[in-house]
Order: structure tokens, then sequence, then C-alpha cells
């Protein structure tokens, strides 16, 4: 085999309580990559798509994180990777991850998986880097693991894959822009220790809602005290959107990442879409382009095809 | 049935990473106490244990969660209530509350299991307002849930019980005293975000650790950067019982309550006990008087006798 095509999905990142820590893969929307084995050492980069990416690799995220794993195997093999980017940068539905995840799983299956999960995670977060600055995996840890993940730490990185009942995702990303930076700098530097508390007595609650199957819990669970109540204003229409999504029957949700995408849980396809009419709903009234995703939660992460 | 005696078991609360929320219950020490049912709407309290207690049943804790339990059964029953208390006041293993919760399971049990267990906490916390000014759940939730639970909040009251494997608990109360409004006014009002996230994570992971029976996961997990670093001055030579105990082969642990006991978790009944064994060979050179115990975790909360 020297060649392989994968399907690497969108991710949502600090999931409601969960900021900085909490994510899950989406079944849709994905990136197509196929990425070739060579016998030289460098990686080069196909733009099939309609984004426009960097094709130095040091400089696109996927070449970052294949060359942080051919530094690993020290051998002399390169990547050829071509990819047809579905996920819009910038979504807040984790496209750079895609994109460095789907390159270093696939580069892993040519090299016969040689790397574990954690190993890819690592190579995925230079990736992230390039994209925005700093090595994180709230996106990779969940796009390479699938399902819901908690990132307890990335020095030493340390990744928890958690049981979870089937949930069903309805995303809008509305086309505006919201720079990382700025969504970062809004954030305070301190809290109060009363709402630290709040916060991990619901992420803990979360976590054993998922772990029990306990959709009422879920729902009660998802209550932030710290990021939405700053980086909602971000958003236009982010009140609007929950009340109308909670009310269509949604468990509950938040902002995906840093936005400008939110997204909503729900127990069954019907209630998602229900969430999806209401949103549209909410959203055909503010002159802004939006698109709107159903997805089932992605048990796997990247899929090979 | 007119009288009932149960055992009330001593609790540990702010569990590491679960500050205000994370508590458990102990098979040991508990507390004795016979509660009988009268015809006049009144407390009567019978202490015969070694500790002095107020008999106003408004200012005795049991007689105050008795009080609040009356009140909304808004018939002329009344209770008499004569205990043999074991677990120190001001142990930090959940005095108070286990007097308190005692008093109202049994009562409910005389009365036909007329209450829920989240009214029969929500009661209890009555007596904790007597004890320390505050209503909190933190001990009472364990006491009367048993296993380990999360308070996800007191207003309105949601207590969740987590699935947890087998463990052992390990305690030391060093005798001296840790006034609770001390331990409450070294507490940082605000606190990072990087640390509050760092707290979140382990505090998220904990519960999937219990959930999953992950041991590995558990040891991991149990940090505190917010609370330990302040209140562990409180504790003579807690650095040195915390480097024994996980030398010895316990999983984590930290602070019970708010001081001065410390507990540590361990795997196995004999690791729990060379746990015990550290503990008393550090402390023994305090000159500082101590009592240890090892104990099951307690999945019932109070028993009946």
């Amino acid at each position: 085999m020297d060649q392989i095509s994968v399907l690497a999905p969108a991710t949502v990142s600090n999931v409601v309580c969960g900021f900085d820590c909490l994510g899950f893969a989406l079944d849709a929307p994905c990136d197509e990559m196929t990425v070739r084995l060579i016998g030289s050492p460098q990686v080069r980069i196909f733009n099939r798509g309609m984004y426009d990416l960097p094709s130095d690799p040091e400089k696109n995220v996927a070449g970052a994180a294949l060359l942080a794993l051919m530094e690993k195997i020290g051998e002399p093999v390169g990547f050829e990777v071509e990819f047809v980017k579905h996920i819009k940068p910038g979504s807040g539905i984790g496209s750079s991850s895609a994109s460095s995840c789907g390159a270093v799983v696939a580069a892993n299956k040519l090299l016969g998986e040689r790397f574990s999960k954690l190993e890819l995670v690592d190579f995925a977060m230079e990736g992230e880097k390039v994209a925005s600055g700093e090595k994180h995996a709230d996106n990779v840890a969940p796009c390479i693991f699938g399902g819901f993940v908690i990132v307890r730490s990335i020095d030493p990185l340390d990744i928890i894959a958690l049981d979870s009942p089937p949930l069903l995702a309805t995303v809008i990303h509305p086309q505006i822009e919201i720079k990382t930076s700025e969504a970062r700098a809004i954030l305070p530097k301190e809290v109060p220790l009363k709402s630290a508390v709040k916060q991990w007595s619901n992420l803990g609650s979360l976590v054993a809602g998922l772990a029990q199957s306990d959709y009422s819990l879920i729902a009660r669970s998802m209550e932030d005290f710290i990021v939405e109540p700053v980086r909602k204003a971000l958003i236009p229409k982010y009140d609007e959107v929950k009340a109308a999504s909670l009310a269509a029957g949604a468990l509950g949700g938040g902002i995906s990442g840093s936005g400008p995408s939110m997204f909503m849980l729900s127990e069954t396809l019907s209630k998602a879409e229900s969430v999806e009419a209401a949103m549209c709903e909410v959203y055909s009234q503010t002159g802004i382009k939006f698109h709107t995703y159903v997805s089932k939660i992605n048990p796997d992460g990247v899929r090979f095809l």
C-alpha cells in the first residue's frame, strides 16, 4: 500500500462547562484527504479544494504535523498530501485539526500503524501550533480518538476517551469571522472561585451523565458560568439561537471552539432536525449567511476510505 | 415500629480536585443513633456519648434536621433521639453530618419512608447550617446516598450518585483544631482561569476514571491546583504524610473536608493498611495525638441496625 484516502471530521471543542478540555467528533462535515508515501524525506501539499491554503509544508497544518511525525521516524520517507477541504477555516469546528489529523492518521496507516493514537495527537498538535501559535489538543484529540474526549493534560499528554450514549449534534456556522486571538483576549485571567466550583461541578456531572446515559443529567449539567457569558457577545443572536434550540428540544449546547459556530446536542435525529429548523429561523432574519449541519457523534474519528 | 437504630457514617468531602462538590461515605467510623417516634411535636435529645453537645434541638444538628422534617410533615409527631457519637466534632470527616443524616434517615423509616433521599439531604442541610452557619450538602449527600456523589447544585438541590470500583480509604485525624472559618478565610476569592481549567480537567477525568474502573486514571486525576496549596499549611507534616502514602501505594488523596483529617484512596486493603502504617510513622514523630482509620467506601450511607 503506498496511498490511502481518509475522511477527517470536524470537531467541537470547549463543550460548554468543559472549556479547554472537553471535545467531541462529528460525522459531518469532513475533509477528504489522500496521502501517498514517497521515498524522499519531504512533504508535498496539493490543495484540490476551494479554500486558499499554504503549500509550504512548514506553514501548512497537515505539513507541519507530518514533518513532526517524520522527525520521529528518522527514516528517509516523505509524503504527498492531496486534499479537498470542506470544513471552512475559521469556522470554530476544528478545520485545521481535521487537516493535521487526517494527514498523520493516513501516514501512520501507510507506515504499518507504528504510532499510538496518543503519539498521533502529539504530531497533530504541531499543526495546531502553525494554525494558532499554540500547541493544544482540544480538537485533534477528538478527531483522532472519536467520540467525547477529555484532554486532561498536554504536558504530559493525557487523553481520556469517554463513554457516551447516542447523541446528535446540530451545528450552525454563521459566516462571520472571529479571530481566535480576540476570543482569547476577552477571557478573564482570573475567575471567582465560586464560579469555578459551579463549572467543575457541572463538568463532573456532565461526564457522569455521559457515562450513565442519563440524558436529563447531561441537559442539567450543560451550563457555563465562565466562558459563554463573555464570548457570546461575539456571536450575533446567540441567546436567541440557544433559546430557540432548547425550545425545539435540544438538551443543551453552546459555542463551538471559540466560535462563530454554535452547537446543540439532542437525544434523537428528529429533535436535532427540529433544532436545525429553529436555528435557521433565527438566523434567516439576520442577513448573515450561515450553514447548518446535523450529525451523529462520530465514534471513530478519522476514517479510512 | 416506633423506634429504630442506625449507624451514621463519617464522610469525606472536598475530594482533591472536587472541592465543594465531590464526596464519599466511609464504612467507619460511625455514630450510633436510636430514634423514637413520639406523639407530641417536639424533639428530645439524649446524648449518651463522650462529646459535649447541645441538647436544645434548635442548636443540635440532629434536632435542627428533624425540626425541618417535622415542618414538612405538618402533623403532630415528634422524635426522641439517643446517640453515642464516635466521630469527633471538628475532625473534618463529617461529624455533624452523620448526626443530622442518621436522625432524618431513621425518622423517615419510622414514618414509612415518605421522603426521598433528596428531601432527606435537604432536611439534613439544616443541621449543617446549625453546625457551620451555612447550608451545604458536601457531607450530608454522601452520608445519605452512600458511595461517591457530586453535589451539582444546592439550589435547586441536585445530587449525582457516581459509579465507582472497589476502593479503600485510609484516614488520619490529627487531634488539632482547624476552624472551618479559618480554612474558608485563607481560600482565594479569585483563581487563575488556567488553574481552574486544570482543576476541572482533573475532576472530569476523575469521574471518568471512577465510571470506567480505571485506577491509573483515578490516580493521575487526583491533583488539586487550588485548595490544597493554601490549606495544607494548616496541617502539620501534610507533604510528608502525602509523600509517604503515595510511596506506600496510595492512588492519591488530600485534605478531608477542611481538615485536619487527611485521606488517601487505595486499590486494595493491603495497600490501604500499608498507607496507614506510613501515615503513623510520619505522625508518631510529631508529638501530636492522632487516630487512623482504614475503611471501605460505604455504598449505602446510613445503615439500619
